[in-house]
């Protein structure tokens, strides 16, 4: 019989020690923006393979995990040329978007949504990046006003501080823009709008290149000289305490809604006042995010000394509906969880101490049934007063046993014999 | 653009109230099984088609969800004909035996395992039965003692004795009995070895047909009519307090190791030390479980009024060694979630009151920054105290507002507009 131990290929086993941390995360997840009134909500693993192919996904549509028809199902496919009539979700913004119009009628509105799960993507696998991996969305439906953008970045930031600061770590920054100052900014300059997202493409790679190489790009591919001078200049006025308002003022002049910057700064002020000292709120005029279905508010937030942002969001009114039939304003976070998880395994994250305390026996098999009674006994007393026990035969390499129980937690460890006291 | 709102054929969308009901009784299954020192580990969705048709998963081989091949590989593969090579795995068992193969030099020996996960089967949607769907198992692998037996039972029977207390249910049946007495009754009555599973097929059928049915069966099938007799005379002997060690000796004589039912004895009146009062242990001689891969001691627990099991499992000492390579004896149990979960829901399971204090502001949109502040400052105020707030904007039809929130368990819930005090 042929069988494969390894895992399908791009795909992870987790250990009980990979467990623990990713348990521990989701749980400090949950509790955070529960705290903030958000519900979880779960959609299948599954989706119909014509709304994964409705352009929401982007590029990574081109990475579906296509699942096979079946039975009479696929003999009649076949005929169509047609095999795969659903697929794998490759994020939680699809499933969510078909949740909402499916369910709309009975959810609370606006809709606080966390919806944690599974995402699979048929990517070449690499370090960090896997075919199966957890996705954690925030969002929320339902509510065009700046209440939403506010609770959001407010409970996002406590969530990363809390877990962030059980390895020493407390300093983030959020960085804010909104895609209607992008556009002013870029339409103040001469830029024509349907070259607004090839612009930003070009932008987005800021960090990589610097201005002056944005300014090359822009020039390379041929945008108007005098539009790309007075583009670049604009970025010449950001300095580090930026007041989205001022700045608006002076690049995106009549360009931009005046609305726009006074609800960033209302967001950011209001923010400030909900953060740990740890967070900063930064407008950041350079801020792109990839999606072009974002309508407003962006965000992205990066932990000091790491050169990736960890979460990222923002507003995107008109997508669902688009899939929904009926339009309903929303704005969503997206949490790296792959990724945290990984910054904390190598910062040797460690379960607090005394949280559980851990005891096991480790019973003789010889010891006889009287003995494993009053162990069992034992146990079950230990139990109920909230201590955590493992009962299990010793080992003839006792050593391996030991080891490895004292590295999962166990800090009582007894051998019991046939004459051992309990 | 065509989208489809409902979820793929047989899958589920869960609504808040449904995720707080199934964490809920995840967490007590987690919190349970970890203080009887089980770890959670976790394996991918995906197995290799190989694994899954290695004929452990039975009939469930039949309901593969098969993943097509990409791109190059799905060009070599259309070759030969093979356009799958992997699948969505349809339960936990052969993902453990190959995590187990893959990874026991890194994990604990004895293995105890508790794994939570989704499994996809493409089986005729029904009430109760659907497509996705959670299972929950629990394993000890690497211990051939009665400890694993008695640790399984023990921990299941408490963390049903938790879950379920919460709608006044607390009377349990554990049903027990061994593979090994099965064959020493079947070989006592004179049934050849080859033919024992196809007698405990018709044997299975007791609950429906009746000892009655059961004798007329085997006699259709073509069953010598002595063995016939002797067997279902056998099933007479059951009395309320069976005592296993008696019955074998008056049933299976010479053809049952006396070390099966001495074993039995010291599981049963051990574990009855550990578990609720509710709790029944039965020795059950007719007890059969489906899985041939069974070996030693096989167990299913029922609630009593209910006419099926919410839980079942037992020894399967060959399995792993048969798939990892190298031998190890393994006890699991498998958890009916999804069954739990519906009973809880029919019987209207509600969160405990006061555990989670739920407040809202309703803000009118009108209000202005400053009062937004304000009540964002006091709701941060809150929330540091433990308190779940939910900040948004008052909704025209108020009223359906505040109901859905008061449904959900917020008992305070303040309208503020321009001139509220907070």
């Amino acid at each position: 019989m042929k069988f494969i131990s390894t895992p399908v290929k791009g795909m992870n086993d987790f250990l009980p020690s990979d467990m623990r941390l990713r348990q521990h995360v989701l749980g400090l997840i949950r509790e955070t923006y529960a705290r903030y009134g958000f519900d979880e909500i779960e959609t299948p693993a599954m989706e119909h393979i014509e709304n994964l192919s409705g352009k929401i996904g982007g590029e990574n549509e081109k990475l579906i995990f296509k699942v096979m028809k079946r039975g009479r199902e696929l003999e009649k496919g076949l005929q169509t040329g047609e095999i795969a009539d659903s697929g794998l979700r490759y994020d939680l913004t699809v499933p969510l978007a078909r949740y909402y119009s499916n369910n709309r009628n009975v959810l609370p509105s606006p809709l606080k949504a966390l919806q944690i799960g599974n995402v699979w993507r048929a990517d070449k696998p690499q370090k960090g990046r896997f075919r199966q991996f957890t996705q954690c969305d925030l969002d929320i439906i339902g509510d065009s006003s700046i209440m939403a953008e506010i609770e959001l970045i407010a409970a996002t930031s406590k969530m990363l501080t809390r877990i962030f600061s059980e390895v020493g770590i407390s300093e983030f920054t959020v960085h804010i823009n909104d895609r209607r100052i992008l556009k002013g900014m870029a339409a103040a300059a001469g830029f024509a709008p349907e070259t607004f997202d090839d612009v930003f493409i070009i932008l987005d790679k800021m960090d990589k290149i610097g201005i002056d190489g944005v300014k090359e790009s822009l020039l390379e591919k041929g945008y108007a000289p005098e539009a790309v001078e007075a583009y670049t200049a604009m970025f010449g006025k950001i300095t580090p305490d930026l007041v989205c308002g001022e700045f608006c003022s002076q690049t995106c002049g009549s360009c931009l809604d005046e609305q726009v910057p006074a609800n960033m700064d209302t967001i950011m002020s209001t923010v400030s006042h909900m953060v740990d000292p740890g967070v900063s709120l930064v407008f950041d005029p350079t801020l792109v995010r990839g999606m072009s279905y974002y309508t407003g508010t962006i965000f992205e937030v990066t932990i000091d000394g790491y050169n990736f942002s960890i979460a990222g969001g923002g507003r995107y009114d008109d997508m669902i509906g688009r899939f929904a039939g009926q339009s309903a304003p929303a704005c969503g976070f997206s949490i790296g969880f792959e990724r945290i998880v990984t910054i904390l395994k190598d910062l040797n994250w460690k379960e607090e101490e005394g949280v559980t305390e851990r005891r096991a026996f480790l019973v003789d098999e010889k010891a006889g049934a009287e003995k494993l009674l009053e162990v069992f006994e034992k146990a079950t007393q230990m139990r109920a007063e909230g201590i955590t026990v493992s009962v299990q035969p010793l080992r003839k390499n006792a050593k391996f046993q030991v080891e490895t129980l004292e590295k999962s937690g166990y800090t009582e460890i007894r051998k019991v014999y046939a004459d051992t006291q309990i």
